[in-house]
């Protein structure tokens, strides 16, 4: 059974230190810590072997039953039971499911990628800025079933608070590395992986290509597109049509039409 | 030439009549008019036949000239320039391209779509509530050329501000139409269109429909999904399958999926 402790003022030192490391990436950096909140992504990163460091928990939205039944026979030795105020203040909404754990960040440097797959398919997204995008590119990801996903020239950490909750917990299922563009591009190029740069010059239409083989798709951001080392050194240019009044897709969404027809042809 | 007459009040009787059109949908639709924000959004609306009441710009930020270059022919009776203080007041934000108009709302109601395509190409949303999502749904249409879309059970009127942002002028690129479920299922039997539902239950994964015949694809809300009444009568009912942790898509990303496999095929 978890043994708790009550929290009841929102100038507990834990509090503080939650709070820090909610909002500051320096400190998620410096701890190797991050926050992550709600029933759904506990579940999703305890089965992927995320280390809970501490939990807290508002009882009035979930009782300690519930809290044991999410966490399984996980041990936990840092629970607890939090205050309507404490958890207004530390949660992102105070309707939200009640519960708040502080993990342990993994490593996501590309080097600790391996391609144990003869074709994979990867998702690759050069210095995505919002975090709601890199949420919706994840789900994209873990919905596909893609291998990997790799973040080129990240402009953020990967636990940024909002980035996590826009991918519903998808940043724990999917497994995503970050690195420079020039890595990425070596790395690619070292394991034989066809890659697809999303561009709108000299390009193929996406589908007159073959995703069959190991495949990579490569987007970049709306406004600035992706750095011409891509254009220069894919496989391929890719393009999706665009038949209206504006020349420009969302990314998440131009990623995951691409990323669907990759997958159709596969199966 | 445009004639100008200069506002640096922002209690001006007509900003106040602006920012009441923006603020309330019930204005809107007593005064059949909206208010519409940026160059490029003004300029798909002309190049849709839409009419400009009144022109509002900042010369700060966009030179008479300029205006004239964008409207081109038009005849534009009411035209102000106003100050920094005012334009901050009524744009998004005070950057942007320093341009705001009144315009003349169109009908969308659903009976004066007419089908003149052997086979047309329908996106359906059903009581979609956020703008944002309302917006990226257009933005799909545009981009994929769909016929017509159809916001079955509206939640909001779709001269929301944030519905015309998100939709980047959109909204007065694409056919857009509004009705309640049971008419629009009315309108698709009666026009031979055939339509699929994007459910959970007893579904056909979307790669294996044939849309190249009379073809709506319908999308629910991520929260509640599709009124009953859609997965009973529909064509066949679709789904996009998950392949990772997570059990639901983004609804405009999910109808991007569809609605570009369903243009796949079709070329």
């Amino acid at each position: 059974m978890i043994e708790t402790v009550s929290i009841s003022s929102t100038s507990n030192s834990k509090i503080k230190d939650l709070l820090s490391l909610k909002e500051k990436s320096r400190v998620r950096k410096k701890e190797g810590l991050f926050v992550l909140e709600g029933a759904r992504e506990l579940q999703i990163a305890l089965g992927a072997n995320y280390q809970i460091q501490q939990l807290f928990f508002n009882p009035k939205i979930i009782s300690v039953d519930e809290v044991q039944n999410l966490v399984q026979s996980t041990k936990i030795n840092n629970c607890f039971e939090v205050s309507d105020e404490v958890y207004a203040k530390i949660a992102y909404r105070s309707t939200t499911e009640g519960i708040i754990a502080i993990c342990k960040a993994k490593e996501h440097d590309l080097s600790k990628l391996k391609i144990e797959k003869k074709n994979p398919l990867i998702l690759i997204a050069e210095a995505p800025e919002k975090p709601g995008n890199i949420g919706a590119l994840l789900r994209t990801a873990d919905a596909a079933g893609v291998d990997a996903v790799i973040i080129a020239n990240p402009k953020t950490d990967l636990y940024n608070p909002n980035t996590i909750r826009a991918s519903l917990g998808c940043l724990f299922s999917v497994q995503t590395y970050t690195a420079s563009t020039s890595n990425t591009i070596e790395f690619l190029k070292a394991n034989h992986i066809n890659f697809y740069a999303a561009t709108l010059q000299d390009s193929t239409e996406y589908t007159d290509i073959d995703f069959r083989g190991p495949s990579a798709i490569v987007v970049g951001t709306e406004a600035t597109g992706l750095e011409e080392q891509w254009r220069k050194e894919s496989t391929k240019n890719i393009i999706i049509p665009m038949r209206g009044a504006i020349d420009s897709m969302n990314v998440s969404v131009a990623a995951s039409v691409l990323i669907f027809e990759a997958v159709r042809q596969r199966n």
